[in-house]
């Protein structure tokens, strides 16, 4: 979207608090960190907040940083985190004092349980285009309690020396959803902003200063990798662009990872990264594969139940199938349907300055149950222990149509189940929910995608 | 070996030099930089040096640098680099003055070009046993110009709270070959010394304060991958243990760093990781796949001659094979002879605290040309641009016993000449030599493994 386009509009009043976000502070949302930008001076880093507008009781102090990125300086980037926060609870929180105050709200996440239900957005490659806009309109048409955001948000990297103004529009672009939950963030390749030719050598630079992580909170020493748990769910964020080696912090950091995983407590396990595992798309082909080839084993190891992407700029998703028999010698390198192993969800459709990835050159592979080059998102919508009705929006239907559908089992309390019945290429809704659908809300249109 | 072995004897005199190392400072080795510690307190930093020991006519400083590891303190750690060198010319150099001075020399490398010869010494996984003392014995007595080192030095994170004491006994250990020849700095992963339950979660904390590299003459933003150019030589150091998926700053240096060879000036084009690619011992099988997933066929497009590996704790020579067409829907994973492709040399037997890697558990694969579990060190002899004489020793033979040898032709200037004929299992050096053997000298005494 061009610069004058009314999304990207600097909000009114001196100095007044932009770009205005909040992700989880801890865990499991019992802490929430406020981030902002003011643009002419630091001015007051106070979070006054409270369970009612007129009852601003509860006062937090930000941080205050900046960064340079070649020619660009940026505003004052404010953290703040509000702890001992209640579970399930409506807060209103407001910043600028001194300036212009601006008031928002967040609700903060269930306390975690296994039959607690949770409405996960997922969307990926969002970017600021028209696309951009229809996605996150759309999304807030569906509802959600959170978003996973699977990676590349601004694309800054695309315009002139990563013109890091692209940064500041795309957080006063989003702020209208950012501000009111938590999104969960993944670090895209758009995220690293590595150019030695600029002598910005520092990956995710502007990243890192603008969204921070509770990776603290799950042990893991990089904000790139990390764990929250929202109601039922345990969510493993990956990096495809840090190391993922035997050994390395990352990998040694997944592997105790999932030994805390408790799915008694959180019986959804899911996993995100920015480059997909599995998709059939000519674009980004195979370049999550050495990612695959060191990591899949220990995801189906841990019975993750989904494993979510973005990257490709389409929709795609995939059967339960493993690839991890191959030794090199054996010749076994073809992925196989197998219950034990996650379902693949390529997201990365958000709309972006990029385009579509419209290139599927062959004929669908067995393990692709579902791929489609539209812009959208989609909803995992968290029933119980056993449960969850997943559903694709794209932006070309109306709002709250789902495209493709599934009611996914859970590999820990169902793990024989087979939810992703395939029909010929596209399993229908029917055929996906014709086993042992569950009782609750069923989906409220279907349109079956050809 | 103890903690008393001599080999491990601090040097006599008040706050002597110790653990006096050099490597290029430099791409090509017109500087050198010199590392040394010393243990009561700084000192002074000054190097001389100069073209005879009455004569040291020049003089640089040191940077001086200490670190804390848990409970460790080093000592002072002094780097200088020595600037302004002449090709080919031996270089005498001194430290400690002022307290006790210690004299050393190395030669400077030739000048890069076509047909100038080298002898690299190739070494891996050496840590500081009895066995690490006799290959370095060995090597010591068959002789290079400088070594190739394949990572894993010290393992002091197989000792009690990764004891960096065992950082400087490495460092004495070494010097009596380290302060006379350029070492080239693979990292390995008992160099990462990540430990979150000690604090310590800076990965290669240790090694990067102790080991430089020029990384920066290379273009690199990182210590763990750079270039360096020796006679007709070039040579890439990857690091196993970093991020090398596309797009992250090790894949966009290797990628440009390819661009950058120049093969008539160097035909040689040599390549280094710490994790192996093809290997067929059950020490750490598969555990380099994803990196070959990765980065294999930019390695065959280039026409890379060799690539060499360590951390497998044998040794294991292949055929020029390449496993590049996988697309995950054609099955075609299967490593398949290739004239286009390097052969790949695991040299992790250096001799060390873990052992042998002695499971070879299946039938030898056909990417196998010869593997034996056995220590030792290896010469790549690089005659002139068409031809180079590679021979390994093993410690269990008397010194210059090559048992395992190959003439291997430049992949550049004779890119469809096949040096590695397959025997039964291992390729004798008769066979290998057999095809347009060069009129070099021969090895001198040849015993074919079994």
């Amino acid at each position: 979207m061009p610069l004058d386009a009314d999304v990207f509009a600097e909000p009114a009043g001196r100095n007044a608090p932009q770009q205005v976000h909040i992700t989880l502070g801890d865990q499991t949302g019992t802490a929430m960190t406020v981030s902002w930008v003011t643009m002419e001076e630091a001015g007051n880093s106070t979070v006054l907040y409270g369970l009612a507008i007129d009852k601003l009781d509860m006062a937090a102090e930000a941080t205050v940083t900046t960064y340079t990125y070649y020619n660009y300086t940026s505003g004052f980037i404010h953290h703040c985190t509000l702890t001992n926060l209640q579970y399930g609870v409506k807060y209103k929180y407001a910043m600028g004092f001194g300036f212009t105050v601006r008031t928002f709200w967040f609700t903060t996440p269930p306390r975690p349980g296994p039959d607690v239900g949770f409405r996960l957005g997922l969307i990926g490659d969002i970017g600021q285009t028209f696309d951009s806009n229809a996605t996150l309109t759309h999304y807030e048409a569906t509802g959600g309690d959170a978003v996973l955001f699977m990676g590349d948000l601004s694309y800054a990297d695309k315009y002139p020396l990563h013109d890091n103004n692209r940064w500041d529009t795309r957080g006063r672009f989003s702020e209208r959803s950012v501000a009111y939950q938590p999104w969960i963030w993944v670090a895209g390749n758009h995220e690293i902003d590595y150019a030695p030719e600029l002598g910005e050598t520092k990956p995710f630079k502007p990243f890192t200063h603008r969204y921070p992580t509770p990776h603290l909170a799950s042990a893991s020493p990089e904000p790139y990798w990390y764990s929250v748990k929202l109601a039922s769910a345990h969510i493993i964020v990956l990096s495809s662009y840090s190391a993922f080696g035997k050994y390395t912090p990352q990998w040694k950091w997944l592997e105790a990872e999932l030994g805390r995983v408790n799915r008694s407590e959180t019986p959804w396990l899911i996993m995100a990264s920015h480059s997909p595992w599995y998709i059939s798309n000519n674009f980004h082909y195979m370049e999550g594969e050495s990612m695959r080839a060191q990591l899949e084993k220990m995801a189906v190891d841990a019975r993750v139940d989904l494993v979510f992407a973005g990257h490709v700029h389409a929709y795609e998703r995939s059967f339960r199938v493993s690839n991890i028999r191959y030794n090199i010698t054996d010749g076994l390198c073809t992925p196989v349907r197998d219950r034990r192993a996650p379902v693949y969800v390529t997201i990365g459709d958000g709309g972006n300055i990029e385009g579509l990835a419209d290139e599927m050159a062959w004929t669908q592979p067995p393990y692709s149950a579902f791929r489609e080059d539209s812009f959208g998102h989609a909803v995992l919508d968290i029933k119980n222990r056993t449960h969850a009705y997943y559903a694709w929006y794209r932006n070309d239907d109306g709002a709250k149509v789902a495209a493709d559908a599934v009611w996914f089992t859970n590999r820990f309390h169902m793990p024989n189940h087979d939810d992703s019945t395939p029909t010929k290429s596209h399993p229908s809704i029917a055929s996906s929910s014709s086993s042992s659908m569950p009782a609750y809300n069923l989906p409220r249109l279907i349109r079956i995608s050809n």
